[in-house]
């Protein structure tokens, strides 16, 4: 039952705090308007209309301009949105780019998949090292992030002001390797290891990933789906 | 603007249809039962109270029962909940068993960790095969899952009732993709191609992954609580 017993906290996303006069839901919007508005920029756009992007978000467009003017981002009518002004604004709201320190504990399967994503740079974020307890993975590189031995993990996040710790490790090690990070000074939790990750610290937040939750959501409609062809026939 | 012209369309998941007396809202919680329910399980435990697992699951007892009640899980006075019962019923409810089967595309560093994972199997679905682009590892296997050519993809689905493609290709090739297995039959399409996969076809459901959007989420927790440190110093 050890395993268990541990998971008695918060479950999923915590509360977002409202610190300036954005709202929570607003900010929970904010990934999805950067990301599509990243899309564009690459795309070599400048400016767009909020039906425009009403269309490719599936947001009412007076839903938009609600969002939008939120942090000063207002359209000038007829000529639209600046998109790097938004953009930037958003990333800035977000916390992007600030040039927050990650580490991946685990050089397994899922570390090394995640290692090799463009997801931190996109973001801003530094993936400076790994770590993993293999002594044949341990000095080498992977996607030129170098790993080191668990042993050393306390002591790099203290000494290169590490923000961001990501576990990819088995879950019974879970624990274990928060505590090391915690107490070395990481804010921030990203938990991959199939388990509710749940501390007493305050200070310290934690986004759990549960990829298995999201299969057997899609399991469950599959198969209302089916029930309901299978009605109408 | 081709891959962004495409995204217009539902972002993120569906409304879940109330195709019983149980309430989206119950079915949106349902993947969290069944997860600790099965962690309970595993470690050997047969009954537990609504107080035990409200605990565990940080929702109040009362919730709990409302929730379980809903199928005909009532737990006895003193005696607490069947969690075999409630186990199973939740597993029927989601879909979980129906024994979906299921094919990733995309033999990269993503495809190579969820084949790796005990994911699939916990949920009932099978992973038939994986397909790829590249020589070198078409006609392998990798963690016991076949490796076969794009090419042979549709035909595959069409001979093996495949439910499920999990999207783990570059985001270029994704409708390309999706087109040919909605084709040859596919109802559920798990999308990590970092992009919104929009399809007309209603019958078709989609789960958008998108893990960037956790790791900003994180990044904004991060600096709000910094920010909030700062006030109090």
């Amino acid at each position: 039952m050890e395993s268990i017993d541990k998971v008695n906290g918060t479950f999923g996303k915590r509360p977002i705090e409202q610190k300036t006069n954005v709202s929570s839901a607003v900010i929970r919007r904010l990934p999805r308007y950067h990301r599509c508005l990243g899309e564009l920029l690459r795309a070599g756009k400048l400016r767009i209309s909020s039906a425009e992007l009403s269309a490719i978000m599936d947001v009412t467009a007076s839903q938009i301009r609600q969002d939008l003017n939120c942090f000063g981002g207002f359209g000038q009518q007829g000529y639209g949105y600046n998109i790097k002004f938004l953009y930037n604004k958003i990333s800035e709201l977000l916390g992007v780019d600030e040039g927050y320190n990650a580490v991946i504990i685990g050089a397994g399967k899922l570390g090394r998949a995640l290692a090799a994503t463009h997801m931190f740079e996109r973001r801003g974020v530094n993936r400076l090292a790994m770590f993993d307890i293999d002594p044949s993975v341990i000095g080498t590189r992977i996607y030129d992030v170098p790993v080191y031995s668990i042993e050393e993990l306390g002591k790099f996040c203290k000494e290169n002001n590490v923000h961001i710790g990501v576990l990819t490790v088995p879950k019974e090690a879970a624990y274990e390797v928060t505590n090391v990070i915690v107490e070395a000074g990481v804010k921030g939790i990203w938990n991959f290891a199939n388990m509710e990750l749940r501390l007493d610290n305050p200070d310290v937040i934690v986004e759990n990933i549960h990829l298995g939750d999201s299969l057997m959501t899609l399991c469950y409609e599959i198969k209302t789906a089916n029930e309901k062809r299978e009605q109408n026939d």
